[in-house]
C-alpha cells in the first residue's frame, strides 16, 4: 500500500512518478469504500484525484494555500495531507467532514460548503499574504457548476483588476464552458504556456497600448486584429476578457501533464485560469454512468452501487408529487430551483412538464428575482431551494418578492436539522431570516397530508409570498387531525386523545389516564419537530402529564388571539423549534404569551437551535446536541409543571 | 414647451423627429431644477435622456416593457410616462418617487432600488408572458456599474441559455467594457444588424454545428476560423461567449440611431445585448464634470451646482476620519467597500492608503467573503456597506465570517431610517438578520465619541466578527457619558441629570424637578435613536417624569445579569430601535425582563418599525409613520407610568 506511507504532501513529492497510478488507485478504493459505508460526495471525489495529486506536488500546502469551493470534492486532499487514518470516520458525529474545516488541519484554510465562494476567499488570503510579506501562492479550484454562481464572477472580475498571481482551477467536468476541445486547443495551450510566447505577448500588447496616442485609426486596427489573432490561434473567452491568462483544457487524468502547467503558471505574475477536463466519477462505473445519482449519495452497495433507500416517504418525495399533480390542474405553475433539481424532488415536475422548469444552475439570487419575475407576468413561480442555500436569496427575497407582494412559492427543502453535512448545512436560519419580513407568510408541515394541503394553499388560496419549510426525513404516520383543513393563521392542533391509545394500554384503567389531566401541557412546534413532540408527549402521558400538540403550520402570520386563548387553559406551554432560538417563531410566541393577561398562570419555556453552530452528527445527534431531542424535550415540560 | 404635452409615450411617438433635440433640453432643464430643489440622483438621469426618447418611441409601454436596473435613471422614464406634472414632488413624503414604483405607474413593472437585478427581472417576466401567450417584449437597461453585480452575470448566463428574445442595453457611462470604440466597431454593428448577415451567420452556425458529426477535426478547425473570423470583423465578447448577439457601442445620445437599432434588435429572436455609450450628467457641465459627486445628491444650488452640505459632523464623516487615524496606527487595517467608497465615507482612507483600500465594485457577496480571506491572512478588514445593502451579504456573513470567527469588522452605515430613498433603502433589517447568527458582535454608536470608542475597540480589542451601525445623519452633541470606556456587553447609561439643567429652568425649584423622580422611566435604544429618546426625555421630565437611557453599544453579546438589574429600579421600561420590531433587539430584551424576577413590578413596551414597508419621506416623516418620533415615544412611556 503506497497511501498508508502518504502522511503529508513531502511524502508525496518523495514518491517517483511511476508510482502515482498505483496511488491514485488506492485513493479510488479508498473512497469508494468509505462513501459506500458512511455515504457522502462520491463523483465529484473521484473525479478529482489525479488533480489534487499534482496540486500537492507542486505546491507546498500550508505555505501554498489550496482553497476547493463548496469542498464537496476535499476527499482526496484529505487523504494526502494526514486523514487517511481517521478517514473512515467521514462525515459521522466526531469524525472527518465532508468538506474542508479551519479546525481539522492546517490544509483546509476555509470552512467551505456553499458554492462560488473560493475565488473570494482565494483572493482575499493571498491579498492579505501580500499586504503581510508572505509569498505563497493561492489556488482556488472550482467546479464549472460553481462558476455560474454570481460571486464567482465577482470574484473573477476583482481577481482580474487587481491582477495578482492567483491561480484559479477551473474543474470542468459535466458543463461545458467552451467547446474547444481537441488536439489543437492543447497545442495552443502548450504555445500559450512557453515563455517565448509570453515574452512576445508581453510585448505586443506593450506595443499596442502605445498606440493609441499616436494614431488612434491604426491602433483600433492593431487592436481588432490582435483580437483576430487570438480567437484564431489562441484562446480567448470569458476569462481572457476579465484579465485572466487562460490555459486549457488540460485533461485533469493526467497528472505528467498537470504538474507541468502548473509548475509554469505558479511563475506568470499575473492571474490564470487553468481549465481542467474531468470525468466525474472517474474510476467507479457506477458513477462514471450517472454521475448526477452519485454527487452527494447515502450509503450503497459498493459492488453495484445500489443505493439505500428508505421505506417511508420522504418530504421530499411528498412534494415531489404533490407539486406535479397541482401542475396538471394549474398551468400557471412554473418551478424554479438552482442545481437542486433531484434534492428538492423537482426532478419529477422536469420530466412532465419541462417548458415550466427553471433550472438557473447555481445561482439563488437569480432564481429568487427571477421568480418574482415570472409571478410579476402572471404565473406561479414555485422556487425549490434548501434553506441554508435560501440564505443567499435573503435581499432579493425582501426587494423582489416581498415588498410587491408577487405571489411566489419558496420552498424551503432540508430546514432544521441537516444529516452528515455538518455546520455549513443547517437549515437554522430560515425563520429567524424571514419572520421579520413584511407581507411574507411562512409556513411549515408536519406529515404529508400536511404538506400536501398547505402547498395546495400556498398556490391556490395565497395572494402573496409563501415560504413552506420541512426537513429532510421520512414523513410521520399520519394522524386524523393532520387533515384539518387550512386556515390562514391557525395551528393544527392534535390532541393527546389521539395518539394515547398507543399508551392507554399500559395504564392500570381509564380513570388513571384521564388523572392526567390534572397537570395539562401544550407542545408548540414546527412541522419538522411534530415527531420529537408526539415522542415527548407520549412519554410525558407516562409519567401522569397530559401533553396536546399545536403544529405551526402558519409561522406568520399567526393569529395570536385564537392562540393565546388556547394556551390559557394550559399549566405550561413549550416552544419546540428546529431553528435558531433567537429571532425564532417559539421566543417570539412565549413574548406573546407573558404580555397577556394569563402571563402569571402559565409556565412557559422556548428551546430551538443554541447561539452557536453544531457539530456534524445525524438528524438525532444534532438534536440532542441542541438539546431538542425528545428525552430533553420532555424532561422541559416536566420541570416547568413541577415549578 | 413640447415636454408640456407629452402624456403618455404614445404623445411621445406621434412627435417629429426634429422635435426631439429640444424636448431632451426641457427634460434635463426640469431634472436640474427638480433635483436642484429636491435632491436624487442627476448625473445618471441626464445620461440617459434620449435613451429614454428613443426606448419609447420604439417599443410600446406597458405592452412592452421597460425595466430600469436599480432605477436611479427613471426620471426620463417618468416624465415620459404621464408623471411631468408631480415630478416637482420628487422624492417628497407622498410624491413622485425617486425609483420605479409599482403602485405609481403601469408603466413602472419593478420596485428596483438595489443593483444588479434587472436582467434577473426582465428575463422572469418574458418567459412568463411567453408561457401566458402574451407577446410584449422586455428590455432591461443596466449601468455598466450594475453590471458588476454577480446577479447580473447569473441572468445573463440564464437568459442565453433560455435563448428567449430578450433585449439588455448596457448603459456604459463610466467603466469601460469594451475598449473598440471607434468608427470601425460602428460599421461592425451596422454589420451585425443587418437582415442580410444574419441571413449569412444562422445558415453558417448550422452548418457548422453539422460538422462534428462527420469529421471531428475539420469541424474544430473550422469552428476556430469563425471564432477568427468574428474576433477580427465582429464583435466577439463576454455577451457572445454567454449566448447572446451583441451591438454596439452605440452613441447613447444619436436618437435616431439608437431607435434604428432599437427597430432591428426587437426583431431578432434571440437574446440581445445593446451596448450604448452615454455620459453621466451630459447637458449640466458641473455634473459632467464630476459624475460622482452629482450620481445621488442633496438640493444644490442649479447655477453653479454647489451641494448643500450641513454644518453638523455626520456619523459618516466621523468614521471617515477615525478609520484613517486607526489605519495610521496599525498597518493590518485595511478597507473594503462595494462601490460606496464615498457614501460610506472610505474615499479618505482610499486616497490615504490606496494600497490597503478594496472597492470591489457593485458586488457585495464578494466583498464579504474577500473579507474574510483578508481575515484569514492577518489583516483585520473592515468592510462597509450600507444596512440595507448588507442584505446581499446574509449567507456570506453567515458562512465565511461567522462560521469561522474571522476578526473582521461590518460597518453598516444608513442603519434605521433612510430619508428619501423609499422603501428599498431603509435599513431595518441589519439587527434581525444579524443577530441570531452565532459569534456575531453587533454594536450600535450614538455620537461621535461613541463612534470613536467602538470603532477602536472593534478593530483591536475583538477577537471574532464585529458589526458596527449608525444612521445616516448628523452625530448630536456630545454628552459627558458617551466617553465611558468600551466594556463588551454593556451599554451606555445617560442620567436624566446629564440633560435635565436644560429643562430644571423651567421648574420653580429644584424640590420639582427632584419630585419627577416619584416615576422612573428607562429608555433602551439603538444608538440611532438616541437623539430621539433624548427629547422624549425631557419632556418626560417636564411632565414630572424622570427618563434615563440606556444606549444599546452592544446589541450582541449582551450582559443581561447588569441589565436586569440596572432595570429593576424603574417603572417602565421602553425600547425604542430603529430597526423592525419582529427579530429586533427590543423585544429580545423585553422578554429577557418578562421572564426575570421583575416582570410583575416593571411596565414594559416595545417600538420600532412596525411589519409593512415604509413610505418615502425625510427621516422625521418616516420616525413618525413608524410611530419612533419624541412625542410618541414619550406618551407610550406615559401610558406606561399611568396603568
Amino acid at each position: 500500500m503506497i497511501l498508508q506511507n502518504i502522511h503529508s504532501p513531502d511524502d508525496l513529492k518523495a514518491l517517483p512518478e511511476s508510482e502515482l497510478p498505483a496511488l491514485a488507485s488506492e485513493m479510488r478504493r479508498e473512497i469508494i469504500d468509505v462513501v459506500g459505508r458512511n455515504g457522502g460526495h462520491l463523483a465529484s471525489n473521484l473525479g478529482v484525484v489525479e488533480l489534487s495529486i499534482a496540486l500537492h506536488r507542486v505546491f507546498s500546502s500550508p505555505h501554498d494555500a489550496i482553497v476547493w469551493d463548496v469542498s464537496h470534492q476535499c476527499y482526496p486532499h484529505k487523504l494526502l495531507t494526514g486523514r487517511l487514518e481517521n478517514f473512515y470516520t467521514l462525515r459521522e458525529k466526531d469524525g472527518i467532514s465532508g468538506f474542508t474545516r479551519i479546525t481539522e488541519s492546517p490544509h483546509d484554510f476555509f470552512d467551505a460548503g456553499h458554492a462560488s465562494s473560493s475565488i473570494s476567499s482565494a483572493l482575499g488570503l493571498l491579498s492579505a499574504w501580500q499586504q503581510t510579506g508572505k509569498d505563497g501562492k493561492v489556488i482556488a479550484v472550482i467546479g464549472d457548476g460553481a462558476l455560474t454562481g454570481g460571486m464567482a464572477f465577482e470574484g473573477l472580475s476583482h481577481a482580474g483588476q487587481l491582477a495578482k498571481n492567483l491561480i484559479v482551477i477551473v474543474n470542468d467536468n459535466q458543463m461545458s464552458i467552451s467547446r474547444n476541445v481537441g488536439s489543437l486547443s492543447r497545442y495552443l495551450s502548450r504555445l500559450t504556456m512557453t515563455d517565448a510566447y509570453q515574452s512576445f505577448r508581453y510585448k505586443f500588447d506593450r506595443a499596442v497600448d502605445y498606440i493609441p496616442y499616436i494614431n488612434r485609426h491604426i491602433g483600433k486596427l492593431i487592436y481588432r486584429l490582435k483580437r483576430g489573432l487570438k480567437g484564431m490561434f489562441l484562446t480567448n473567452n470569458l476569462f481572457v476578457d476579465l484579465g485572466f491568462e487562460y490555459v486549457g483544457p488540460l485533461n485533469g487524468h493526467n497528472i505528467e501533464q498537470l504538474e507541468r502547467v502548473l509548475r509554469k503558471a505558479a511563475k506568470i505574475p499575473r492571474p490564470v485560469v487553468i481549465h481542467v477536463v474531468t470525468k466525474k466519477g472517474r474510476g467507479y462505473s457506477p458513477a462514471e454512468n450517472n454521475p448526477s445519482a452519485f454527487h452527494g449519495v447515502g450509503p450503497f452497495n459498493t459492488s453495484d452501487g445500489v443505493v439505500e433507500k428508505f421505506d417511508a416517504l420522504s418530504f421530499t418525495e411528498a412534494f415531489s408529487s404533490k407539486i406535479v399533480s397541482l401542475a396538471e390542474e394549474n398551468p400557471k405553475i412554473a418551478a424554479v430551483t438552482a442545481a437542486m433539481s433531484k434534492g428538492t424532488g423537482l426532478d419529477a415536475f422536469s420530466r412532465r412538464f419541462p417548458r415550466r422548469f427553471y433550472d438557473v444552475g447555481i445561482a439563488e439570487e437569480h432564481a429568487i428575482t427571477f421568480a418574482g419575475g415570472l409571478a410579476a407576468g402572471g404565473m406561479v413561480p414555485v422556487a425549490a431551494i434548501y434553506s441554508t442555500f435560501m440564505q443567499r436569496s435573503f435581499d432579493q427575497i425582501v426587494e423582489d418578492i416581498a415588498l410587491p407582494s408577487r405571489h411566489a412559492v419558496l420552498v424551503m427543502d432540508r430546514a432544521g436539522a441537516v444529516p452528515s453535512d455538518g455546520e455549513t448545512h443547517q437549515g437554522i436560519f430560515d425563520i429567524s431570516m424571514l419572520l421579520p419580513v413584511p407581507n411574507m407568510c411562512i409556513m411549515s408541515v408536519a406529515s404529508r397530508v400536511d404538506l400536501d394541503l398547505c402547498l395546495d394553499w400556498a398556490v391556490s388560496c395565497a395572494k402573496g409570498p409563501v415560504a413552506i419549510r420541512w426537513p429532510k426525513m421520512s414523513c410521520p404516520s399520519e394522524l386524523a387531525s393532520f387533515a384539518a383543513p387550512v386556515e390562514a393563521g391557525r395551528g393544527l392542533f392534535v390532541g393527546a386523545e389521539e395518539f394515547a391509545p398507543a399508551v392507554s394500554a399500559r395504564f392500570a384503567d381509564e380513570s388513571e389516564l384521564n388523572g392526567a389531566k390534572n397537570k395539562k401541557v401544550l407542545f408548540v412546534c414546527t412541522g419538522g419537530m411534530f415527531s420529537e413532540c408526539l415522542v415527548a408527549s407520549r412519554s410525558l402521558l407516562l409519567g401522569g402529564i397530559w401533553a396536546d400538540i399545536y403544529s405551526l403550520r402558519f409561522i406568520k402570520p399567526f393569529d395570536e388571539e385564537y392562540f393565546v386563548k388556547l394556551a390559557s387553559s394550559y399549566d405550561a406551554v413549550v416552544f419546540v423549534e428546529d431553528g435558531i432560538l433567537t429571532g425564532g417563531i417559539g421566543r417570539n410566541l412565549e413574548s406573546v404569551l407573558l404580555r397577556s393577561p394569563y402571563a402569571p398562570k402559565i409556565k412557559t419555556a422556548a428551546t430551538g437551535f443554541p447561539d452557536r453552530f453544531l457539530h456534524n452528527g445525524n438528524r438525532m445527534q444534532i438534536l440532542e446536541e441542541a438539546g431538542l431531542d425528545p428525552d430533553t424535550i420532555a424532561a422541559l415540560a416536566r420541570t416547568l409543571t413541577e415549578n
